[in-house]
Parts: structure tokens; sequence; C-alpha cells
């Protein structure tokens, strides 16, 4: 193992000898994927993914005695938890697959990177050990992994917010005057305040993109990335002591006793690769393995966006958008701002849509009779391609419906996950695609509205790159294209979070100075593949209008249904189980 | 045939040669239903049912030479027809079969009965000669039946309401303050305007009601109960020349040309059965043949419910409400007041709900996915009852839904078939059965929104009582009575219908001396089924205000949201098909 410095040339010139390859691994919502990559050009020479084995947590806790006994712990409304192990798993079974199916030599690997979804996070002990590898935590569903659509903990994102706002805290305007359901701090206080005894015995509380990152290395090291955006970490510093005894005196010492710990910023090598790690994959020890990140942001350099104004939506079950700018503006309602977020020298923004393809998923499984699913399976088409097929029959606004893309809450602009879906306009004659297109189009109403804001703050969205599972669907990217009015140009990559590793793996171990050469090299990008159709533009203008006064009338509090429902189904869940979240 | 006078005594005291029979006919949305019902104490002996060839055309004309061709003509949104001659085969085929399965001698039925769905409208030459029965009209969509369900008219219905208002029509607050898109005036006015030869054509606009008494007796006679709730006709006039010819001058002559007739009494006989309806029906000819009746109206003494404050709901496909009281009174969005409406010598009130049932299958056919439906028959349920019971595991509120019932428009109290369904609070675990049940909800606080309105107008409601098909279905009555806060009683015949059109054709035979006495002696009623649970009906308050919340917000004029959809489904639909509508 030589990290080399050796500028990369031509395939051609390379003997098969002096080839140097770097793993990407991306752990996704509920699976991980590697993928080896050639240094010199990007090439995705090979790649394996493994399918937790626990997959999303989110009714019972399917780990545990009490699983394995067939009495499972029930979990609350809301609640999306995970289980480290799944993690390692995919170190042991999908790194040493890709290198197989790549047919490299793995001595001629030279890095590791990592990206994971966030805020996604694992309580531990000062070694790093998940308290639910602790026999007596075992059946404790606050012991797990809190996975990033975890929205059980809105109620301390609302009193973090409400002081925050109170206390003109400077950090604040740095996410859009907003802090998630999601992120570290609110899945802390919920975990202290539901949990006592348990925040107690936790002596880290890590970002999963992290804790991997520790498990390769044997060395913990915050990323500047999930630091900044859902850490809170801003100008070098945290939230006040003061600020955290005033949400709950025993929350005083978060930051300096859960959380404080060394940072490392993208692109650099969090470490090198330990024995053990090296058994697991089959890599060289010692090879160099980068700091953390997150799916999204280290997807910028693999679609070769990574300059002002160039916004990248990375479209899988959610959607995470993150844009760089030259500069720092407050836009109400983005995730954050984080200075060096995506790549170093620039302001990276960060927006996102919780519910996207998952909603498409939640509605194939729940709403869609076996008709269809029969059709498709005769016609060869999976069931998505099926619906929207037929869908796009039909002229724009024909099936008289509006939704609104609330099924998993809504991050950018409204950052409240007691939101929830709607389906507005049915009649008898409705069917089943058109309802489907109806949520397709909600998604990009989503985004239309993201756009929108950064645009009046002063970042404006100049391009428009798709990355992600979902721009296999021409259709849903012709809407897209349509309802922003923006040239739609897609990563030429199938795996494009892996291949970002893949590319910071290759800064880490030397290959490159920085990440934008190493991107610029190794990057795939189709340019304007969906241009916008100006009749179907005015079409969707119109639904658009609608959308977004059912956006404001729901989502800004003229009628609080949707919180009160939330707060009834929690209440109903809670009489009807009092067994259902023990801590 | 010798209509008997003599007055009903008990069943034993009367050999078989002397007992006496009637039929009732039932015309429903999908099918005909026939059934042979003992005049001394309305035992249902037989029945049979006919599904109408035709069904409901709503998307394209299934009968006609276009059809036959293979290339039928394709109807526009909101339309629905139907075919008469799908009517006279009810007669043919399912009164025979009726008595064939109850084993009577034909020669003892006294009498024949009919009741209808309303309004649903014929337009047919002065013989009564549908006018899609010419070769000419056969692929014309305006010369079919326009079911009571044809919500196309709303345009024609808006602009009458209109005028009514500004001329302060006397007639007007008889209809709660607005006459439907549903009803003679607005679906008579579509006709015209669209179709203003065929119009010219027409000699008779014919509620269907009536049409089938003329097939059986060879005489026209408007029954006094669609005169006066579909026909604007009240105190013995309908609305003025000078009225009609300010919506249109072409219209000025709607009432003296194509409505005005001789008008007959509920429970009185039309004329006799025709020695051809005789050979169809196999009947004796010259036997009473009853006024026309409606399926809802002609109910209430089935269920011996013609008291002040007695509601009878009849809940199938859409829900229809009728009550008689002893007081006139203006109940905002009821359907109409009519004198003698229901029986005589008392106002009958009419409102109703345009979708129930109606939406419970459309969610079922495109909402459901397979396992469901294969669970279902695993176990033996109806698909409708397997949800139910699933859904009516959680307690109220569980599923955090609210929904809107609004798929086939709001007839009570709101009047506006443009408006369209919400199913509002949807997440990504909401299950299939929980929106389903959420559907069942919005349908009992619709009904609760109807009777409140009642309560508040002078007319209280004192006693609920239920007909109709989803009696069938426990915990949607256990819901009603929950979400009403009363007692739910239900009427103890399969077919109430055609019970109440049987007990009017013994009147009309001159077996009991009004229709008071032998809904007595035949109606059949099982009191107080459901009683109200207190801490269900707590619960339901809460997502009852919610409802009201959005009804409003919706449906009186804050978010016109659903008309526009509408209108710009229709324009992109008219755009996409030219030849969708033809005159």
């Amino acid at each position: 193992m030589t990290p080399s410095s050796t500028p990369a040339r031509p395939v051609a010139e390379h003997s098969a000898q002096t080839e140097q390859f770097v793993i990407g691994v991306d752990y996704g919502t509920l699976s991980g994927r590697a993928v080896v990559v050639r240094v010199s050009d990007g090439a995705e020479l090979g790649s394996a993914t493994l399918d937790y084995p626990h997959a999303v947590m989110d009714t019972v806790l399917t780990a545990g005695p009490a699983a394995a006994a067939g009495a499972p712990v029930a979990l609350a409304p809301d609640w999306a938890l995970q289980v480290p192990a799944d993690y390692v798993a995919v170190l042991k079974s999908a790194v040493p697959a890709a290198v197989a199916a790549a047919g490299i030599d793995p001595a001629q690997v030279i890095g590791i990177a990592t990206d994971f979804t966030a805020c996604t996070m694992v309580p531990t002990l000062a070694d790093g050990t998940p308290l639910n590898e602790l026999n007596e935590h075992a059946d404790t569903p606050h012991a797990y992994v809190k996975l990033w659509k975890h929205h059980a903990a809105q109620p301390h994102a609302d009193r973090i917010n409400a002081l925050a706002a109170e206390r003109s805290e400077a950090w604040l305007p740095r996410y859009g005057g907003l802090i998630s359901s999601e992120w570290e701090f609110a899945k802390g206080l919920q975990l202290l305040e539901e949990a006592p005894a348990l925040y107690a015995e936790m002596e880290h509380w890590v970002e999963a993109a992290d804790w991997i990152v520790w498990q390769l290395t044997g060395e913990y090291v915050r990323n500047a990335c999930t630091a900044g955006y859902k850490g809170i970490w801003q100008d070098g510093g945290y939230p006040s002591r003061d600020f955290l005894a005033a949400l709950n005196p025993d929350f005083a010492g978060f930051v300096s006793d859960k959380l404080e710990h060394r940072i490392g910023q993208l692109g650099d090598a969090a470490g090198v690769l330990s024995a053990e790690a090296a058994a697991w994959t089959g890599l060289p020890q010692g090879i160099a393995v980068a700091v953390g990140n997150v799916d999204a942001h280290v997807t910028a350099p693999a679609a070769q966006a990574v300059l002002p104004g160039q916004m990248v939506a990375i479209m899988g079950t959610s959607t995470c958008h993150v844009m760089n700018s030259d500069t720092l503006a407050e836009v109400s309602g983005m995730c954050g701002v984080v200075d060096g977020g995506i790549v170093s020298g620039l302001y990276g923004y960060e927006a996102g849509q919780s519910g996207v393809g998952d909603i498409f998923a939640w509605y194939v499984k729940n709403q869609v009779p076996a008709r269809y699913v029969e059709a498709a399976d005769a016609a060869g088409s999976s069931i998505h391609q099926y619906l929207t097929d037929l869908a796009y029959r039909e002229p724009v606004g024909a099936h008289g419906l509006v939704a609104l893309d609330w099924q998993s809450g809504n991050r950018s602009v409204l950052v409240d996950h007691e939101l929830s879906g709607v389906v507005l306009g049915t009649t008898l004659t409705t069917r089943t695609e058109e309802v489907y297109r109806a949520l397709l189009e909600a998604t990009a109403f989503g985004t239309r509205t993201i756009v929108e804001t950064f645009n009046a703050s002063g970042v404006p969205v100049t391009e428009f790159i798709v990355a992600g599972g979902l721009l296999k669907n021409p259709h849903l990217m012709q809407t897209y294209s349509d309802v922003l009015r923006m040239p739609i140009s897609t990563i030429a990559s199938e795996q494009g979070p892996a291949l970002g590793s893949a590319i910071h793996a290759a800064v880490a171990a030397g290959a490159y100075p920085d990440v934008r050469a190493a991107g610029q090299a190794m990057g795939k990008l189709n340019k304007n593949v969906y241009m916008p159709n100006e009749a179907s533009a005015d079409a969707y203008d119109v639904l658009f209008a609608e959308y977004t006064l059912l956006h404001d009338y729901f989502g800004r509090g003229a009628n609080e249904v949707m919180h009160r429902l939330r707060a009834q189904k929690r209440d109903a869940v809670a009489a009807a189980s009092a067994t259902s979240t023990e801590a």
C-alpha cells in the first residue's frame, strides 16, 4: 500500500500493474453499496450491494431477544431505527464482492471512503460500542441507531427552535431559522428525556457517517459536513452550555460530554485501514480511509457540479439538494449552510425533501390494485414505470388532482415533520395512475418551492443536476424540467454517491490535489438531457399555484389540522398500548 | 283482476285462494329488483334482480352503432347516462322471475308499483319513445337518459341559482337555497344549450320514475314526489316563463312545452296494467299501477318511519335522507321540502349525500392492493367487510386521517357537484384499511352535518333509521351512532324500496286506506340496534371538528381549488379530444 501522488493519465498509458483503484461505499436507507473505481478516469469496474438484514425498524424492534422470542417490542409512531452491525456486514460482504466483481488485485487499492445517510445517530460507549450491543439494552429502542427519518423528536425540535428564536442564537439563521427534528440535538434531547439512564451511560453520540470510519480506522473523527449541517457546528463552535441548560438542566453537558470531538475536513484522510478492517474487507491494511461524508454532499463532485449555482438534487427515497455558493446568505427553511460543507473554499448549502421515492413506494405498496401489477408484469415493466407511462398519456391537469408531498413530513422549506400528505380532487372516475402522477408532480412542486426560495434569497440556482435512482424515470424528469422551467442534467453514473466517495478516497490517498480536480477527472455528467416544454410548463404553473396555496394554508399555521391529527394519533396509540416505547 | 278493498287480516285466517299479493319494483343505479309481497303482512315471498345490460355509461357510450363498431363515442367528465330499454328489460325478466320464485299464482296479484332513482331524466317524443331509440340519435349522448349522478350541468345549475337568488324567487328557499345540477331544470338547460336541435325535437322531458309507469299503463302521469323535489313544482306551479326566458330566451317554454303534465299523488293509481305490459310481466291485465315514486321516499313507510322527526337514511351508492314534519321551514342545503312529498298531510323533507357506497366501491376498485383482496377471499369475507374489520381494530383517531366525502360532489348541505374528495394526514406508515376507514367516517361526518343543519333550522331530527345495503356493515352503523350520538334503528327488510313500492301498490289497489296504515301493517323495523359509545363519540367529535373546518374551507368559498381543478380538467380533456361530447 503506497498512496500514490502520480497525476492521473489516460488509461491506455497505464499497464495493468500500475493501475490504481479506490473503493467507495455508499450507505443508503436500506442497503450498502461498494464500488471499485479506477483512479485515473473514474471508471466503475465492479460493485456489490448488501441489503441491511434488519432494514428499517419502524413498527417493532426486529432485533433483540424479545423479537427472537416472537414478542417484539413495539415502536411508537414516527420512530425509525437501525442496527449498527448491519453496517459492518456491508464491509464484510459487499466490499470483497465488489473487488471480486471488478476482477482487480486488492493490492492495487489505494484508499477507501464512505458516505452515509444523515442525520443518523449511534449512541456508543467510549470505545465506539453501540449501546444496543450490550445485552441489557438489546430490547431497548433508544439504544439503537436513530435513522435520519426517525421523526419522533419533533416536540424536542420545537423547543430548540422556540428557545433559539427567543434568545436570537447566532447559529439559527444558518439553518433557515429552524433546526430539524432529524438532527443531532433534537434526537439527543429526546434520548435524554425519554431514557435518562441510557443517556447517562452513553459516552459518544456519533453520526453513523463517522461511526463507520471509526470501525475502519479505529479512530473517531467527526466529519466537517455532518458536524456543520446536523451538529450545529458553526464558526468553530457549538450552541452554548447556557442554551442547553435552558432547554433542560440535564442537557447542559450534551456538547462537552457527548458530542465534541476532533473535526476532519472532507477529502482528508481520517486514518488508515486497521488490521481488523483489512481482514473484514480483504483490502490492504494501512491504505487511506477518508473522513466520513454524507451521501448527498459526496455526490456533487461525482456529477462535476461543485461550482456556485449548480444545484444537485439526489433523488431517491428522499431528495437532498446541495449547492455551493461564494455568498453566505440566509435561505428560509434550508437545512443549513456550512463553510466547506461540500468542498473547501465555498459555502455549501443543503436543502431537502424528506419523502420522494419513499412516497411513490408507499403508494405502490398500499394503494395499487392487482390489475396494475399484473399488467406491469405482463408488459415487463416495473410497476412504477407502468403507472408512469399510463398516467402520462393524459395532458397536464387532466387528472384534476393536486397533492401535498408531505407523507414523510416537510424538510425544506417548512422544516416540520409533523406535516402529512394530502390528495385533493379525487372523483369516482379518478384512476390509480392519476393519483400516482399527482404524487410525482407534488414532489416537483416541492422542489420548485425550494428553488424559488433560494432564488429569492440571493443564492440563485442557475443549473439543476439530478443524481439518484429516480433519474431513470424520464416522465418524472420531464415533469421537473417543465415545473422548474429549467434544463435538467443528469449524472452519468448509476452509483453517484459511491463514485463520490471513491473520489474522496482518491484525494485522501493523495492521487489528486483536491476534490475539485478529482471530480473533474473522475465525475460524469450528461448535460441538459431534458428541456422544458412551454405548454406543459404553463399548465403546471396553474397546478403549482394550487399547491402553493395548500402548502401555505396547511404548512404555515392557518390550519394546524395535521399537527392535531398527529397528536390525536399519538394519544390514541399510546392509550391502546402503554408498552409501545419503554426506554 | 279486482282491486280489493278488504281490510288486511292475519295470514292464518286466509285460505291460499283468498291471499292477495302486490309487486314492488325498485329501479336502482345498476339494477332493477322485483319483489312479491303479501298484502296482509308485508311478507316478502320472492324476488329477482336484473343488472342493466348497459349499467352506467360514464366514459363512453356502450350503446349505439358506434359502440357496436368498436369505436364508441367518448363522454366528457361528469357525464352519466343510461339506456331506457334496460328498464323495460327488468319488467320482462325480473318481474316474472320474482313471481316464479315466490311460487304464487299471478292471478292473485292485485297491483304493481315502481320506484326509481331521481332525478333521472328521459327525453321522449309525444308517445314516450326515448330519443335514443330513433336511429338518427343512437350515437348522440344527449339523446340518452341522464342518470341522477350525471353532474355535467353544474354551470347551468349555477346560473339558475344566481338568477333565482337575484330575483328572490319564492320557490328557492324550499330547496335550501340551491337547485341541484342533478335536477330537471339544470339538466334540461344543458340539453337545450348543448344540443338545441335535439331539445326542439324532444316533446316531453320525463322522470324515469314516470316513464316506467307510462310503459306499464300507457298513460303519462307526473308523480308529486319528483315533480316537487326535482321539478320545482311548488304550491301548484312551476318557475315562471319570465324566469326561464331570463336564463335563455329559448328556454322560456321549457315548462309549458316539455314539462307540464297531470300530477298524480303518491299512493294513488296512475292507471291499470296495459295488455302489452301484462304480456311482458305475466301479470293480469288491468291491475292497479301506482303513481311513480322515488327509491328513497318510498322506503319511509317500509321502515314504519313516517312520523315527524323520524329521519330515514337510505344508504347505498349514495345516501338519501327523508323525513316528515308538520312544520314548513327553510333548511340550508336540503334537497327540498314538498307538501305531501313522502306521505300526504305532512311536509316531506329530503336531503342527501351524493356519494357514499360509491366512494367505498371506488376506493376498493382503485386503491386496494392484491394482498387485501386475497386475504379477504381466504377469510371468506367481502373485501369491504375485511377492510372494515381490520381498520376497526384501532381506536378512533389512531389513523391520523381526515377525509372529505365529496368524490361524487356534495348534495347537502353545500349543493355543489364540482367539489371533490380529499384524504389528508397520510404518512409512510398509513395503511390501506386506514384510508378506507377515514372514508367511512367522512360519510358519517357528512350525515352529522346534515342532521345538525336540520336541528338548527327548527325541524329537529329525533330518530335516525337506516335502510339500504350499507346497514349490513355493523362497524359503519356503530360509527354513525357514535358520530351522531343517536341510537340507530334499521329497517328489517333487505329490499326496503321494493317493499315500499309494494306498500304503495297495495294502497293503489285499495287494500289499505292510506300509505300510513299500509306501512304499519307491511313495514318492518328493528329499533335502536346501535347505541352511541360515549368515549368513541368524544374522539369522533375531535375529528368532526377537523372535518367541519375543511368542509367550510373548501366548500364555502375560502379556497375554490376544487372548482379550478375541475375547470382545468375539463379544458385539458376537451383540448385532447374535441369529439368527446358532440350533441
